[in-house]
């Protein structure tokens, strides 16, 4: 059958509207749910609000941001407003970049709505067994997956409808990058800026239990747990997912010519199939009464996986021009992503050796917690590094019979491939945050040991599947990067043809070319400086918090001795962190695209490509480094407090906690946005490629 | 003038003789001095005798490993001998290799010799006064620099004149990397096992002080120092050295071709000069009776440097076909090395913000010592890449006017200039463990309070003098594997062109080349992993030491209790540091080499040059920050120790040390062995080059 662009659409259309309905059903659901008692409903309330203040306080920041970076992108992109042929496509691009912001900032908040209305219903419900809980948990994660998923194709088809022009899909991506650099970096040191401080403050200081009500920094901890892996997770699960469509629709678009429309049309059918798979596999997810949390995530991500697999066969044996190399490419990216994850879990999971060891290791103090963390963390890169390098071969050599460009657009459909499901990854990712806050309310709202078992029943298991979601997110943006990579060489080359100097046509980056070397090493060092400045934002916004938490047991009458009817000022606090996370965040982002724009100008649109490869090598490097090492020490503190090694209050369990402490901004902070920061410094080098041409010394 | 190679030879005897005959006469002078009371004479004698057990043991080892490694090259390298047109090269390669251990190794044995001679004569001099130990310090350490820059000269300039050929070096070079792994990472191993299970055996577990005679491990500890810091350092600059040497003359006998030599003469040349620059630098370090020894070191440096751009400006003028743009070069190297050391110095001198930053941290506890640590660590890389990659590149554009392999050469003559100083730079490094054992003793053999005070002034400046040397050592390694990547490509290219098949010759290494981007990713993830393992075999082999230290406190009657004349079993400890150190480097030495040839043979020529780029890229990063991080939480530790933020034994001092223990491995372990393994890594890929274009799946 021949393939037209509009049954594309239209199967796009059917996709988006099931995903929209099933999301409206599951927020009705949710919502029938008991609430709880009024205890409960008074802190949910309390999280709600705080999550967003938060969410107000960062939108209205953002689009101050925006603004400036949307009359920026008017002027200079994709080329100087003055001395460009076709001005129109500045206002275009300034448009679409807005609408990526706005598209993602809806995602994101309705996503965390339901989550805060999920979180109390599921520890209520947590009472009457793990199944309904489970469901409420895991419902309430997917109206996020849907919603997310759902406004990416919408947006990304809106774009190609309306301006009818790949490139300008660029603009959207990175208004979706901005957003998320805002909600994933901005939210990882919201969330540790908070737990950091009620920590500190309550336990080591006071002497207070870490929830109890008194600790003024309480709420804002909650809240953190959902503006971070809520919020922040779906921004940047979204980003990944439109910069995967945008580089896959780039050089499918530049493969069809002025022709014809396979390719275009597959990438769109592709990421409808992924999302009509991920609505399947969320309709079929469901426990027995005493079945296992952990196993129903997974083999929500399986059947996932299989429907996804059927349906693109399907589509590719009907499709004239959709090319079963390609299917092969998607599928590999699939399979190397669940393997992935497989692996990763081996060095994050406590019933593995590895979390065994980081424990042991703890009782000789906390330097070798540390020590032992770093060094296993170290390791934990090669299988994920040896697989993204392996999909993105395998891609490329199926693909190469084809000729062309094929086998760079078979990259970006692996990433395509492996971010069509990410419907199911977010839901599953977003039952994590979600079922951490119902064990809370459980334990704040007295509902009873046996609730809280099952809470945290619950709780493990979010812990555990997110190492193979997490194996996906990691893969995905690997390849991503990738063919953003291609998708930059693409617009260099279409910018110099434009302007008549289609004999610099650049085939490729030698690394022996000295400009390139020189972007390489820059690139390599900006995922270090760019961790490094969340980190140190989360240390000093965690200092000023102290100072309040101070500030208000010295003057607030009776909060210590806990007086009935006196509460601490909790909205002070959330207010502290939310104003200091985004005021360290900005300069972390403007370095990294500082960086960029001095490397472009310096040596040039070459220099830019070793630029993107240094970036990404150590991204990678360095993200699954600090994201692996904090989930081992989270687990291995779990371990020693199930009773191993001493058990809770041991010399070991104190080294335990000391290494907890490092892994959380390193897994919750820098390691999580550090894809972002690649993400974005591959947007600003496409954007400001004919900038570079220009403009540059070299 | 015509310069000729017989010319240039005779420039390098004279250099080489001066430099053995001062060497010499310093060994003597050293001799000469006053050995101390007996109680310094014994512990002396026992750290002599444990180093001397060290480096028997290593060699033993090394021996066998050599003779199998020389086996396989008569087999394999250049080319399979049953396939080979020349198989003579084989035989060549396979001797140059075993004189590239040998030549290493007696340089190393002699630095240590002295060092041991020094350290005593050192303490007692400090009782004089601070400028008798200063020299007597001093000296030692030079003794180790003369050798090992004359031993490099006379080796790289042997293999020339009885081989003729520059791709032999390449097996010299490889042979001194062998021994440099043993040495560097071994010794590694073997200083910081000893220092942790003396620590925590003494401290921690008997609550005796750290350098009580009682403790098993205390001299194990001592002889650490030396292996590490002395021979260690001296076979990884040895290593450096020849290595920039022997990818310098590859390229610059292309250049030269059949006819000329102006370009090798010219290597020799600097490589010379380089050498007299450093003789004259050590002779003329001195400083007054009251003056400042961190001033007379870093003096020192900056003479050399002045007096070697004067001399080879007066070559470049003097010798027809000598360049002007390569004296830029080389010149341009040196200047961004000095800049990267006092970069450097500022993220770990404890006069400097950042410092004070890590120690104020520490009041919330280690894991913030660890957090902060990590971040400044980060943020620490970026002035060197930066400085790295300016250095590169502007070598290159310098060089461009001169077409062909002229600007890859200006690399290597950046490399190759940074590095002729080493002489000076091996001095100033060897100073410091020369004056650490000094202090020691000073202590153990009861010299009082004053001389102690002397000891420890020399001590901090050997430690921050060795932020400076520390600048040039990191920058010379980075542009050196720049050049040795170029030296691979020359010797691809050259295996082409003999095996007929020249129209395949690569023209450089494109990112965008699927094999490429396979080989960067995994040759990113190898500097973690070998690191990860040399720290896990840390860890390993503390527990082992451990273990026996318990025993003997369990076995020998009176030891606990310190009855006279009971002694423990020093001997007995450091062989299990020895023997734990080459066990537990093997795989990880062997995990880099296999690595490099499971990419080779899967992706061919071109997945390794990709493979080199990412080894080089995120093997700088781990390399800088692992050092920096070190240092910074040593010096971190002394502040507090010097009455700040509370002081010795307070909380932020407890925090303080447990970073500074994280850090021992990062910088005395881990972070110095990677250099070599990039180089290891590198040579074995030019060494491999013909097997790969042979044998390889893509």
């Amino acid at each position: 059958m021949q393939p037209s662009l509009g049954i594309m659409y239209a199967l796009c259309f059917v996709a988006i509207a099931i995903a929209f309905a099933y999301a409206a059903y599951l927020i009705k659901w949710v919502r029938q749910q008991d609430p709880g008692n009024p205890q409960i409903v008074k802190v949910a309330g309390l999280i709600q609000s705080g999550a967003n203040a938060f969410m107000r306080k960062e939108y209205t920041i953002l689009a101050g941001f925006a603004g400036v970076a949307a009359v920026l992108i008017l002027l200079f992109l994709p080329s100087p407003i003055w001395a460009s042929a076709a001005p129109l496509n500045n206002v275009k691009m300034a448009i679409a970049y807005i609408c990526g912001t706005v598209f993602s900032a809806i995602a994101g908040k309705l996503g965390l709505f339901v989550a805060s209305l999920a979180n109390a219903r599921s520890a209520v419900a947590a009472s009457k067994g793990i199944r309904p809980a489970f469901l409420i948990g895991f419902r309430g994660g997917a109206v996020m997956g849907l919603a997310v998923v759902g406004a990416c194709l919408l947006g990304v088809m809106g774009v190609m409808l309306i301006f009818g022009d790949t490139s300008i899909l660029l603009g959207f991506s990175f208004g979706a990058s901005s957003l998320a650099l805002f909600a994933k970096a901005g939210g990882g040191i919201f969330t540790k800026t908070a737990d950091v401080s009620a920590d500190l403050a309550g336990k080591v200081e006071l002497g207070i239990p870490e929830d109890d009500p008194r600790n003024p920094a309480v709420i804002a901890d909650n809240v953190g747990d959902n503006v971070g892996d809520v919020a922040g997770m779906g921004a940047d699960l979204f980003d990944s997912n439109v910069a995967a469509m945008a580089a896959a629709l780039i050089m499918a678009a530049a493969l069809d010519g002025a022709t014809g429309s396979a390719n275009v049309g597959m990438v769109f059918c592709y990421s409808a199939l992924g999302l009509l798979a991920s609505i399947f596999g969320i309709a079929m997810a469901r426990i027995g009464k005493n079945g296992n949390p952990t196993r129903a995530l997974n083999s929500s991500t399986y059947t996932t996986t299989a429907v996804y697999i059927v349906l693109t066969a399907l589509a590719t044996l009907i499709f004239d021009g959709f090319r079963w190399e390609i299917w092969g490419a998607s599928t590999v990216g699939l399979f190397v992503g669940v393997l992935i994850g497989i692996v990763t879990d081996y060095f994050t999971d406590d019933t593995k050796p590895i979390v065994k060891h980081v424990a042991h290791a703890s009782k000789s103090g906390p330097a070798f917690t540390v020590l032992s963390g770093i060094s296993y963390g170290f390791l934990s890169v090669l299988p994920a590094m040896i697989g993204i390098a392996i999909s993105a071969l395998a891609a490329y050599k199926l693909c190469e019979p084809l000729g062309g460009q094929y086998p760079l657009f078979g990259i970006s459909m692996a990433a395509v491939g492996m971010l069509s499901i990410v419907g199911i990854t977010i839901s599953n990712d977003a039952f994590g945050p979600i079922v951490d806050n119902a064990r809370g309310l459980a334990e704040m709202g007295g509902l009873g040991e046996e609730t809280i078992r099952v809470a945290d029943e619950l709780d493990s298991a979010g812990n555990t599947v997110k190492a193979v979601t997490k194996g996906f997110a990691i893969g995905a943006a690997g390849l991503t990067v990738i063919s953003l990579l291609g998708a930059y060489m693409s617009e260099v080359n279409a910018a110099l043809v434009e302007m008549g100097r289609a004999a610099e046509q650049i085939m490729g980056f030698d690394i022996m070319n000295p400009t390139v070397f020189f972007g390489i090493l820059i690139g390599a060092a900006i995922p270090a400086v760019f961790s490094a400045m969340l980190m140190l934002g989360v240390d000093r916004n965690a200092q000023r918090m102290l100072a309040e938490i101070h500030r208000q047991f010295r003057e607030i009458r009776g909060l210590r001795e806990g007086k009935e009817g006196v509460e601490p000022d909790y909205n002070r606090c959330i207010d502290i962190a939310t104003q200091g996370a985004l005021r360290e965040l900005i300069p972390a982002g403007l370095v990294a695209i500082l960086a960029t724009l001095l490397v472009g100008f310096i040596g040039g649109v070459e220099a830019i490509g070793g630029f993107l490869l240094g970036n990404i090598a150590s991204g990678l490097l360095l993200a699954l480094f600090m994201s692996n090492a904090g989930g081992l020490w989270d687990n291995s503190k779990k371990y020693v407090e199930a009773g191993n090694e001493g058990g809770k209050g041991s010399e070991a369990h104190k080294a335990a906690v000391v290494g907890d402490t490092v892994g959380d901004p390193f897994k919750d902070t820098a390691g999580p946005s550090i894809n972002t920061q690649i993400t974005v410094v591959s947007l600003v080098s496409s954007l400001m490629s004919v900038m570079f041409i220009m403009y540059s010394i070299f």
